[in-house]
């Protein structure tokens, strides 16, 4: 009998795994993969659930890894939902609820396809799962807990497939090979407060914040590199709470989240955002705090053997040859490139954190199939 | 026995009449008013507090106005204070309290000076006094609805005072002649919310408004006119409230105020706005209501017979000549100038709406023999 990836889903929906919560998702894939033979170990850390799995020997020479995530982000209005964002219901064909793209459905898929490929060929080689409950949240504690656990246990993998939905439209139609990096400045701007009618008197730091937004914004930072399409700079909030129109205030706040190719890396955007800012300094007396945060740098597996068996076992089961893309946003693939070459594939993302997020139940099944082929085809 | 306009200050200040609160402050001078010889009438409007007060006959030919407000902006942070905001405590010569300076010790010095005039030297006309309680706040059914009222009984003014502070610096430096108009603009921006990886599946607000902000405020309106200082283009706050950095809100706000002279119209700046947000419009998808509300357009009573008596009297008491100038905040005039000639003059206004406001005692017994001048000279 194999493993219905459809009814995994939908089991996995009905568990509310909404960040931080395991919601009964980690401890459904655990019995699953136990019962299949894998040993299975939960690597939670600072309250955040996760769960390794391996088939076969520990650091055999070829490891396949798989890594996902079983959380979800809010409902949000759940009013505005069709149908139960929690019930895994299915309908004409489509699975409704949150995470049906993003990504339970991506991890039915994988774990149907791993403890039907180990029962009906066992490789030589091993089998990993590393699933983690935060990838949606800070994810500080989620896959890099399960890379640095893995790394204490002597638990390597050769190569690792991320299942996030990589696909802008049709099944098939992209693989991600890397991915821009991601960075975000927290700006604190302070001025002098005053009374509207005596400027003079006062400093005021929206105006020096607007002046650094508009200089961070109006142009475009690049126009791409050879595996990247331009980066892109946008201003997420800007706040100030000054309910008195007579009043200029002494302080406002912005965040600005880059997302950034391989013509920058943090550090050198640090620096212009710090030469823009001196600047503005300079000219007004608006004094800036910048607090960048770094999310994680740009990165890219180049095109060669594992790339390229993954994009023709994508091709052969869904006719379609992908384009290897480094785009849209970050995944844990930037954790997992620090330890094997890492590309990711899974279903179409057109619906993924919105609402009425669903997924036609034929795509979880085609998943399936190409992460079969992908395991056959590296164990070959 | 003269009346002691410090004293009376003090008093003042100790009435808790933070707007829109009477406070016990109109009750306060209407009695003293009334023992003096004055018809009275409290004039409320929507429960906003305001006093009527004339010595003399009802639509007299010379008849001599006093506008002012006991009205007072909230303490802010009260442990801040050296002393308590509502005790009137002299110290060292120094009066301290909230409307030490606005404006409830020019409100005392006018109200002693006319008791003590009309007692002393009876004139051939009459004294007004319209006092609100209501200038900091909306200002809908304050000196407004006094002067409506007083349309409607037939009383009027041939010029007015107002007694608001007026003084940058040293008692006698500055009087007012008229006031730039005020406008507010509430924008509100709207876009297409959307992940930040994908900016091109959205429209960020932010950025159509940072453009529209930076548009307004980064060069000057004009240099100035012959009475007015160039208009100024002030940004009191922006706010989107998204917690989310890796979300394009759908939403943000700005308030933009403006001061602005005679070479501008409240109409003329909506105009300009509106040509600037059609412009992102049409280049961003970001599109934008103006909300505008307009406070007052510019004025000025020109250099005549009233000015030159106010700044002579000013100069005979203070030793110094007066500025005649047209900076600062709106006032009241702005209503007052539809009924007759009005102009300005008061304290050192460099602590008012501030933490321990305060005003040197020696100043408000200037104030008062300032009036009291004036008062003289108009009806000699
Ligand atoms: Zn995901
Ligand atoms: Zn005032």
């Amino acid at each position: 009998m194999t493993i219905d990836p459809v009814a995994l889903s939908a089991d996995l929906i009905r568990c509310p795994s909404v960040t931080p919560e395991e919601g009964g998702a980690l401890v459904l894939l655990q019995s699953l993969l136990a019962d299949a033979g894998f040993e299975c170990a939960r690597v939670d850390r600072n309250g955040t659930p996760n769960l390794f799995a391996r088939w076969g020997a520990k650091g055999a020479a070829r490891s396949f890894g798989f890594n996902g995530h079983t959380d979800v982000v809010p409902v949000g209005d759940a009013r505005a939902w069709g149908h139960d964002p929690f019930s895994g219901q299915i309908e004409d064909g489509v699975l409704w609820g949150r995470g049906a793209q993003d990504m339970k459905s991506g991890v039915a898929a994988f774990a149907a396809a791993a403890v039907d490929f180990v029962r009906e060929t066992p490789p030589d080689g091993a089998v990993i799962l590393a699933i983690t409950g935060d990838e949606e949240g800070s994810g500080r504690d989620g896959t890099l807990a399960l890379l640095d656990w893995m790394a204490t246990q002597g638990e390597t993998m050769s190569v690792c497939l991320v299942g996030e939905p990589t696909c802008p439209e049709v099944m098939g139609d992209m693989i991600k090979i890397g991915r821009r990096g991601s960075m975000t400045f927290y700006f604190e701007a302070e001025g002098v407060q005053g009374h509207v009618a005596y400027p003079h008197r006062a400093k005021n730091p929206l105006h020096g914040l607007v002046d650094l937004l508009g200089q961070m914004t109006q142009k475009p930072l690049d126009p791409g590199t050879a595996h990247f399409q331009p980066s892109s700079v946008q201003i997420t909030t800007v706040d100030c709470a000054n309910p008195a129109n007579n009043v200029i205030p002494a302080r406002a706040t912005a965040t600005v989240n880059i997302r950034f190719n391989d013509a920058h890396s943090s550090a050198s955007l640090i620096d212009w955002a710090t030469a823009l800012a001196r600047k503005i300094t300079d000219q007004s007396g608006v004094t800036f705090a910048l607090n960048p945060t770094v999310s994680g740098e740009s990165f890219v597996t180049p095109p060669g053997p594992f790339v390229d068996l993954v994009a023709n076992a994508v091709q052969a089961e869904t006719g379609v040859a992908p384009e290897l893309s480094t785009s849209g946003g970050t995944s844990d693939a930037r954790f997992v490139k620090d330890h094997c070459p890492v590309v990711e594939f899974g279903l179409v993302g057109d619906r993924m954190h919105q609402v009425d997020e669903r997924v036609p139940v034929e795509q979880i099944e085609t998943l399936k199939r190409v992460y079969t082929r992908i395991l056959q085809d590296y164990f070959a």
